[in-house]
């Protein structure tokens, strides 16, 4: 998708220089740094310091974490230790794991030699088999779109996404956003509320800055402004990515996704949630501390924004010595959720529709 | 109450200047500033920037515009046109007009020269009732408390606010807050999980600042987190304040507050409101555009704080020339709301409620 009218996938491999490269989205939206990722420490860094972040991209980029750890080491050994490093660290990624699986499922098969280059196909073959569901996501979804357009009589549609689960959380396209931009594509007006998503603002920092490069309409609200919008009927249709589905059903994703499919059922209005099947997690029923990953007071308390010189700066928000407690995602129970939009179709939001889904 | 130690109220009168002396609340919890109101104009300028804030507090500061206007001029005309200048200040603000319908039934029957002194008296009586009130929803609160943790068997009880509805949103012990310096008098620990409450952060900058200075345990939290508390039943009770409650029981108050009562709903956790009888509008059930009251877009692109110099810096948080909507109330109905904590007892949120607060 583009950015300043150019186009950009959020990770490649730099074919000449053998190292790959990323969107640095922690500079996003008053930067646009292309860092290299060049060992699998940095990989590992990046995906800590979520300088890449988003379930899809967070699994693209294990993959190539494991294309760097084989061209600097491909033994067993090494193949091993690489993926338990990157499974440790973000516990909460259910694709990061799907990706490390692969990987070694197939790496495992060869002799050292032949590793790297044939991680490296794997890797951009775990990319696009991403980039290809994301799309299918998209003409799902925007077959949902085009419907309500067309039963309700309507010009327009006011949909509401909280974090980002747009192109620049996974490779190209985006979870929630694929059916906005299909949609787009195929003449239909749609306006974005795009909640700003605290502590870390993904939705402020990162949508509203992917949707406004693309020109879609889209304003954003603080997270306490979704419930007053949907009373009001200022909101058609709510479309989330998520972190995890687990097998019932029941959805992890960004904290606060949770309160605003409450709104969304008090008010009858649809509220979808858009994954490709790796962020499916069959093994799991039931919601834990890794989960929600409790993350840094910090994220909270100071805040990075752009001076009256122009210069990013980092201000602390809070009173000094303040408690703080940081939950990064929650569960949103499966009955609050309209349907699960997948590269295979929409599916219920229960263990009968992920059977479904599986079987087909 | 105490901030460092010291006990204050948030707006007195200087005797020995004859002015209006105030917390600028815009630069807590960073650095306490006690400025002077010395005009009308001063007061007017305090409420619309929001030096004072809080339903209880904006109608007590009103009552002072209306001192220093008299101590101008005393005269009808200017009566008329000061009242007309607060009234447009802060249209939101019921308790606000209840203050100059109280000052100016009692001063038009007054000869100009008795007005300034006259018009002292009512304002520090404005504002001692409403210390009175708000004790009294202390104590009505407090027994909910004590209630709940005998019946439940409990050493604690965890309490979420929303925004600032404590002392710093009135003149003294606060609405929300009232009832947990009530309890914690009474020898009840009390844990309190305090909203951010964006854009304006009052949750963080207030609500702890001032539960900390009172040695209250107090944790700050994302307003995106409240759901996934309660959900994992660390939530025990909600209690928020209410700029204005409709006559059909439903509640106006700091946007977001609505998503929270959906959440306690959803958990069987009470919530409850908590107000002095002035903030009740009689003559309307039904919100309107100017209740919700929608603000500058710079509350939410903007943020301030302590940059690592210890300097106070406002920075922008958004992309450049984003689109911002910024509502800053939203309207909870009484359906999910467990009861009315008032300074004459505890009412349903209901019509039927509201005519027996009114009757007794």
């Amino acid at each position: 998708m583009k950015i300043n009218n150019k186009n950009y996938k959020t990770i490649w491999f730099n074919e000449k220089e053998k190292f790959v490269e990323i969107i640095d989205q922690t500079k996003l939206p008053h930067s646009l740094n292309i860092i290299p990722l060049k060992t699998l420490a940095d990989v590992i860094i990046a995906i800590k310091t979520m300088q890449v972040r988003g379930a899809p991209l967070i699994g693209g980029t294990a993959a190539y974490g494991l294309v760097m750890a084989m061209k600097e080491d491909p033994t067993d050994a090494n193949l091993y230790a690489a993926s338990q490093g990157l499974l440790a660290s973000r516990p909460t990624a259910v694709n990061l794991k799907s990706s490390v699986i692969i990987m070694n499922n197939k790496l495992k098969e060869l002799p050292d030699k032949e590793r790297f280059e044939a991680s490296l196909l794997i890797a951009k073959n775990v990319c696009l088999e991403d980039e290809k569901c994301c799309k299918q996501i998209g003409l799902y979804g925007k077959q949902i779109i085009s419907d309500f357009i067309k039963n309700n009589d309507r010009k327009e549609i006011n949909i509401l996404t909280h974090c980002n689960a747009g192109w620049l959380a996974t490779i190209d396209w985006g979870t929630a956003t694929s059916p906005i931009y299909h949609a787009i594509k195929d003449g239909i007006k749609v306006h974005v509320w795009v909640d700003e998503t605290r502590p870390r603002n993904q939705g402020a920092s990162l949508t509203s800055y992917e949707l406004t490069n693309e020109k879609v309409s889209n304003t954003i609200i603080s997270d306490n402004a979704g419930g007053l919008l949907m009373s009001e009927g200022k909101v058609d249709m709510c479309i989330t990515g998520t972190d995890r589905v687990l097998s019932n059903g029941d959805v992890i994703n960004k904290i606060g996704t949770y309160l605003k499919a409450l709104a969304a059922f008090d008010n009858n209005i649809p509220f979808y949630v858009a994954l490709p099947g790796t962020t499916i997690d069959y093994e799991n029923n039931k919601v834990t501390d890794t989960m929600i990953e409790y993350r840094a007071a910090e994220e909270l308390t100071y805040v990075s924004g752009i001076d009256n010189e122009g210069v990013l700066k980092k201000v602390r928000i809070f009173p000094k010595d303040c408690n703080v407690l940081n939950p990064a995602f929650d569960l949103t129970p499966g009955k609050f959720i309209t349907g699960l939009i997948t590269e295979k179709g929409v599916f219920q939001s229960t263990a009968d529709g992920l059977s479904k889904y599986r079987s087909q």
